[in-house]
């Protein structure tokens, strides 16, 4: 049976909620005092993340696990008649995605923040605290930092649309994988969002919890990891179309 | 020919025992004195820790390989009708699936002693010794460590049951890969035991094996990566019933 | 339809590009001052660079997705039929798959320096500036660089050329990692640039873009990264030939 | 058409040789002086030993891939009729199989010794020197160091033996990790041998190579690293037996 709107909408939010619990999770682990994985380094943050893009897809099959509305912007410029098996493109089911996209990360980095409750309760720089949430410069430059969101969002979903093409069976794990690589790559100067509902519905809740020494939510810089993600997605959904 | 509750229990005891073996494994290489894993740091871990599952899950492929009864529960919780081909859920089956898991975990954990006895045998801090067989919070809180294993066993349990939906042929590196993920993401402040077998057979081992410089085996912290993961592991067998 | 020679250009050049927008790019992570991913280690540059591979992959696959000369001319001296699916091997089609690998590898690295741009603002020594577009010797010593090369590329190519023979549904993902693994083990003393487009394509970019601080080129070794892979290329594809 | 036994040596000389060139070469890289995974880590090291079997056994498929006396002898012990698709297990095919093996192991050593022979000429102790080549236990017991070879080679050719019981596409992959997660969990106290012609060959290769500041071979450790994993190969064969 198609899948409707409403179960659309419970995908994306789980998808994405599984995402960010992952995702901010394994920043929480490195970067917040006491952990296990504390000073762990980039590469198992890199896993992480695509491992959380593998827990997420996996949840989210039935709405074809966009999980980023740069990925459902990417196949709406791509032309594509279908968003997932039995999910044609309208305005209404690209509303849907991206509504539950925002929640469901919402959702995930308030359950990270559960998770990791008393190492937030532990004296640390409010910008540790925040970094658990949302992305941000290491050389704040908003020009250079919106070019690198393209850049790396591009990657993401021009491959995303080639996985068709390839003969493999690797399901999920290619998307997981190619996050790996794009985090390794390209996560140096803005801790890759790549991802605008990854990185906005985290700083609502960073906003919104009541986190011990939290400072500023960093609104300032929000815009780049929103903007750049979709140019950068729309722009891949575009060349491969005109590629063929 | 479907398999016996014999059958059933010799997988789980071997599958949960190659889990404990590997697993209990790396973090004796990480953190006993004198091993040439020492210091690998935490991504070492959840590599040993997914791979163990990986090991565990080839050779407990006749019962399904549940080799942790969070699965069993969860399975149970989601009105399967069987736990494997040929394994109806009953009374009997699934006390013979946690029987075996128990068994399989203090008997690999036990064997892993034996793999690093010279090195159990070195000076090292009693918690130390203690951290190879068991889990324990970095933040000791009962309630709110109970809440991340809660979270961390209902990741792995509404995955596991999301395999059959998506097409991919990984196979047992699926599970391995999500095990990975959780301990990276999710195992900063309990270490990640999602398993209550896991963390009680190799506690009863390091209660009766002759260590050398052992302490306590800290009891009143058991009942947390016990109690977690059965409500997180029940809890994702309701859910993901509820959402069909 | 089979592809033509044009489609096989943008094809390499896409692949090509993508390989040194990723692999430049993690090296850019690793060594440049106050990226995120900086000191994160060989096995996050190895990864990095795996990875780059499979994104690669994925990308030129109409073309066969050689992104390498290395691999081209592997194929060449093997004596194969056909480059990819209706793309016979003639003199126009060699140097069509050539031209694009250097024009996308020059590209890619341009790509990367852009994402990195603020990065290589800040003070750094020229060679470490030098040495994310380009591969460089731990010991200079042209002709033990030039056999760790030559050694390099036979394991890669030949494994390539076996991957038909053995059963599995790994698809870009087998030489991803048969690229981390050749990185890991044999890149110690070069930095295994195992691909003549590689390291040619952006040691150009490195002498025309305006870097800031920026030293030598040192195209005096340029030609062993040239020479080191055809030569290793071209013998696997003999041997390969040879035993069957 | 049915292998002969020259192509049974033949493919099982290539296999194990690429093992080794990998195997020996991540350790040179990790452990030996100026290159550039120098102080890299177990989890790179663990990392580069299971892609050397990756490719070793995409090279050689022809044989069924053993590249290991342990897994002869398993599969011997275990009572298969056929140790590769065309190849009856005979007193001659044993003997070809292991003197393939051996000589490979030889060979790939010595080429990972060309490969980093520049840093072989530098200053370093004559132990890091032959931990190239060969393994040797952190703390000398030569009962408790059998032991842990025992144990980690009955891991492994246990799970060898059900990789066909378990439906999965991993082909080379599954092989690769299981060693991944052997290295992890059990290589900390004796440096996993796991195979007796991984140690033997490169043993002799130190023995007679002309290596700058070379000191022993370590003899009198050298039946540990053959004895353990033959007897811990032929316990799995006979356990996998009697399970059924």
């Amino acid at each position: 049976m198609d899948p409707s709107l409403l179960d659309v909408f419970i995908s994306e939010v789980i998808g994405t909620g599984l995402l960010l619990l992952l995702g901010a999770g394994v920043v929480a682990n490195v970067i917040l005092p006491k952990t296990k994985g504390n000073g762990g380094g980039w590469l198992l943050i890199n896993f992480g993340w695509g491992l959380a893009v593998f827990a997420g897809v996996f949840a989210a099959w039935q709405s074809g696990a966009h999980i980023n509305p740069a990925v459902t912007f990417g196949l709406l410029a791509n032309g594509v008649e279908e968003y997932a098996t039995g999910v044609p493109v309208t305005v209404a089911s690209t509303l849907v995605y991206v509504a539950g996209q925002l929640l469901g990360a919402f959702l995930g980095a308030v359950l990270a923040f559960v998770a990791y409750k008393p190492h937030f309760d532990q004296e640390a720089e409010a910008g540790i605290k925040l970094a658990v949430f949302s992305t941000g410069p290491e050389l704040r430059s908003y020009g250079w930092n919106f070019v690198t969101e393209v850049i790396g969002t591009f990657v993401l979903v021009y491959i995303v649309i080639q996985f068709g093409n390839t003969p493999n069976e690797l399901g999920p794990l290619a998307v997981a994988l190619l996050v790996v690589g794009i985090g390794a790559s390209l996560g140096g100067p803005t801790g890759y969002a790549i991802n605008p509902a990854r990185d906005l519905g985290p700083r609502i809740a960073h906003a919104l919890l009541p986190i011990k020494g939290k400072g500023s939510s960093d609104w300032g810089y929000a815009w780049v990891p929103i903007a750049g993600p979709i140019v950068g997605g729309v722009l891949a959904g575009l060349l491969a179309a005109a590629i063929g």
